[in-house]
């Protein structure tokens, strides 16, 4: 392994072992001994990649913020017009959030008292659904009757909702629960 | 003013402040210094009254519990159904979250890292809406094709992310929004 490669592997730790400590304790009670400790790296080695506790948080929100962004512009699957993507989409986003601790740590980032941060998840999401809904409204896969700007805020509001309820109660993030709300926002279209 | 009256007065001017700076600075970040500097009450007063902050974050949610549970238990306007019932039960929770500190702090609190809480609002908010929702049900209120359980659900992931979101755009929390998010859910009923 070169050196490039120890230091991106040890970054990479560094950057696990906060989302994972963020995610359970909150950005305020988490420690920079508590993170090196957990990513079984030295105090110095730390702090030659992070100047301090900030700089971590930004680091796991903008880790968090290339893997939605990923998730965002993938092509849809064949034969999928805009608003199966977004239900797809949808889907991704709980499973990421049930499963993808650094994705589910920037969230909570967003929500805690973290210093002013550069991303904004929750905007980004909102921005991904808007385009994926205004796509839809243009090939005329929306029913009728849906306005898109009520389905919008409706789809942003509910998945934040079901990702800060399932902090408590994580059985809010199933798949079930998403197929259930698809179904009563769309019932002709969702299955 | 009796000495009763002085000291329910001073203890409500404490939770009120607390209130304020929870919902401004989060739990954390807010001391007992402040809080007794804001209610304009000494730091022997505020320590007369509550035994550490963690005691005051539990008097604000105790008092947005109490002020949800009124909202709850009203009677419904005569000549409506559970259904508008619990339509003009959310209208309330929104202007409530946007108009009243201290049920916004009381949410706030349970978002944040707080001590472990007796009052867990979004439990009450849920079986609030859970209880609606049956009453609709048994009434025939709903429409046919509603699942109730994937009503609840929605109405509780929707109302609870129009709160996070509003936190940093208040534009969330406006009627019209929740008019829309109504009117699509069920189309023939909502006005």
């Amino acid at each position: 392994m070169s050196k490039q490669e120890r230091a991106t592997r040890t970054r990479n730790a560094l950057i696990l072992s906060a989302a994972e400590l963020f995610d359970q304790h909150g950005y305020v009670r988490t420690s920079l001994d508590e993170i090196s400790t957990r990513a079984g790296v030295s105090r110095g080695a730390l702090h030659f990649h992070f100047a301090n506790k900030a700089a971590l948080a930004h680091a796991v929100e903008q880790a968090a913020a290339d893997t939605l962004q990923t998730h965002a512009t993938q092509l849809p699957l064949p034969h999928t017009n805009a608003l199966q993507h977004l239900m797809n989409l949808t889907h991704q986003m709980i499973h990421l959030l049930h499963h993808d601790t650094i994705v589910r740590a920037g969230f909570r980032l967003n929500c805690d008292t973290t210093p002013q941060t550069p991303h904004d998840l929750r905007r980004q999401w909102h921005t991904c659904v808007h385009q994926l809904v205004t796509r839809a409204t243009r090939e005329h896969a929306l029913p009728i009757h849906i306005n898109p700007d009520a389905l919008t805020t409706t789809i942003v509001a509910t998945t934040t909702g079901l990702e800060i309820l399932s902090r408590t109660h994580p059985q809010w993030l199933t798949p079930t629960t998403l197929t259930h709300i698809w179904q009563l926002l769309l019932p002709a279209t969702a299955h």
